[in-house]
């Protein structure tokens, strides 16, 4: 079987059987091992608190084009989408290292834009880049790997849903797909909606001030949303155990995407990915409180249920099941 | 110009300017950090100590051909080359997290080979695969990134030799790149002398043992040899203004190299990189207390002098200088 075949979500659970066989519980690194394969950022035990640490790339032709997006852009890119996963565990992100493969012909010109992109957002964040690698390939990856902080135990993760929850979300969905989509098919819109949909594809804002909220206020289910919504709530379900009902009609959809995206906004918002909001579980009182503290929407979309098997339930406002596409982002399969 | 152009040392000079501009000196992680970009790796204050971090990648056909070595070798080389970075700062390895790129088509029994190798090496030194990632690309790259750990400060850097400090290796030098020449041009030796060659390039063990020995002897200079003898000791001259001069008949040359590559075994143990082996300066008193405190050969080949411009003096019995030829690993000039 190959790579393709087998799909992104099989190898790593492959891979991560592999490591676990290996394991050896006396090394003091495992003994401290919080959580490692798996969820959205590894954590472990040090003196005065918690270590996160989270790796992401970006690979030409299979993430961006550098025909359609500048070198800035994608250096924020790159490190949001890691900022993203340490706020999706309610982490502090403290540091960051950056293994770059790049073609020899490329431009000093067009590497030090990456950086600058990087810089900005590192900056915003209170993040320092120290280190990294760089090695010559004939396309770019830019791999950017992140270490944050936890005060203490317990941390946000995928795995603490439980039957009774209510799911949440952060701001809009399907933006940043239909950014893609813009982009790509050089969709022509009115210039507040094309800033809009390449700002959500291209400098999307990981939401780390919110998840270190969601934390404060006790919550144990959180993810990113960076896989697409049905995908990533899948990956709550898995882990944690449950089902989720989710209801079409309750999605927060921003009017750009309703307006300009008419037949499909939806399909956007269920399955786009690389949202980059929070998903998250907790009580109505508790998400009413939230809303309260943070300064961007949160919008109850459905609930956490018992309901084997573990999976997501699309329903309209009557609770009857409406059939999805399953099209997460699994990245053997779909190429952007 | 272009990142060919400007190599592989201009281009990180430039972006550790592009980062320094940026950095805001009121943020806990620029405060905290000690060692940024430029050592071996990164380092910065914890409660209870030093946190270290190091990335570093193999891509396809620049670092590796898959067709002349196995996905298990590479595993444990792609850890390997990152712990010996983490032993050139005295620490000690914990956490590791793997970025892969793979081509759809690559079967999953090479991707849990290469996991297998890795896991391999991580258990020999008690370091725990904590996470990763995986995306699409068209050629194998693999990113891997190591934290470890320093009970206190100081480390071991490379911008602390002073003159009168005398230059001492581990192990024996230019296996490594002898052994890539003899995958690449499939030359023929006897059965050991191929498992040696074929083991030190592509099954390297890092010095971490020798490492946290060297700071516990109050060693403060150390770099591990990567990118070859004379480009890593120049890195380490223009990190501590200071030249070197080196004799090149104390040079510790396996029995095997100088009979199978008679007429350049001198340049494959200068330039050809890859050894892994840690470079240190400190006294000859010192130096004797560590050859007799580790279990590998230790050699001085030279001394430190305050002899400006910066540079690597080679020398023979008689202390005359021999031209040689400049060619380390630089990966945007040297294509393997």
């Amino acid at each position: 079987m190959n790579v393709s075949e087998l799909g992104e979500f099989g190898l790593i659970e492959l891979l991560a059987e592999i490591v676990d066989r290996t394991k050896n519980s006396k090394d003091a690194s495992w003994q401290h091992l919080l959580i490692g394969i798996g969820d959205d950022a590894a954590a472990w035990q040090v003196d005065g608190g918690i270590q996160l640490a989270t790796t992401d790339s970006l690979v030409q032709d299979t993430h961006f084009d550098p025909k359609i997006v500048t070198w800035e852009e994608l250096g924020w890119k790159a490190i949001a989408v890691n900022l993203s996963d340490i706020a999706a565990m309610g982490g502090v992100p403290k540091y960051a290292l950056i293994s770059l493969a790049l073609p020899g012909e490329l431009e000093t010109d067009d590497v030090s834009s990456l950086y600058q992109g990087m810089a900005q957002i590192a900056s915003r964040f209170g993040v320092a880049i120290v280190g990294g690698n760089i090695a010559s390939a004939n396309k770019t990856i830019i791999n950017v790997t992140v270490l944050g902080s936890l005060e203490s135990a317990p941390s946000l993760t995928r795995s603490a849903a439980v039957p009774g929850d209510r799911i949440a979300v952060t701001g809009y969905l399907g933006l940043s797909a239909a950014g893609l989509r813009m982009l790509k098919q050089n969709l022509k819109f009115d210039a507040e909606t094309t800033q809009l949909l390449r700002q959500a594809h291209l400098k999307p804002m990981p939401r780390v001030d919110e998840g270190q909220i969601l934390l404060r206020y006790g919550i144990k289910a959180a993810i990113d949303i960076s896989d697409g919504l049905i995908a990533d709530l899948t990956h709550v379900c898995q882990a944690s155990k449950v089902s989720a009902r989710i209801n079409q009609n309750t999605l927060l959809i921003h009017p750009a995407l309703k307006n300009n995206f008419k037949s499909d906004y939806l399909h956007l918002a269920l399955s786009g990915g690389e949202d980059y909001e929070l998903l998250f579980t907790a009580s109505n009182q508790v998400i009413t409180q939230i809303k309260r503290a943070v300064s961007c929407p949160v919008t109850i979309i459905g609930e956490i249920t018992g309901e084997k098997p573990w999976h997501v339930n699309l329903v309209d406002d009557n609770g009857r099941s409406i059939p999805w596409q399953k099209a997460g982002w699994e990245h053997f399969k779909s190429q952007i």
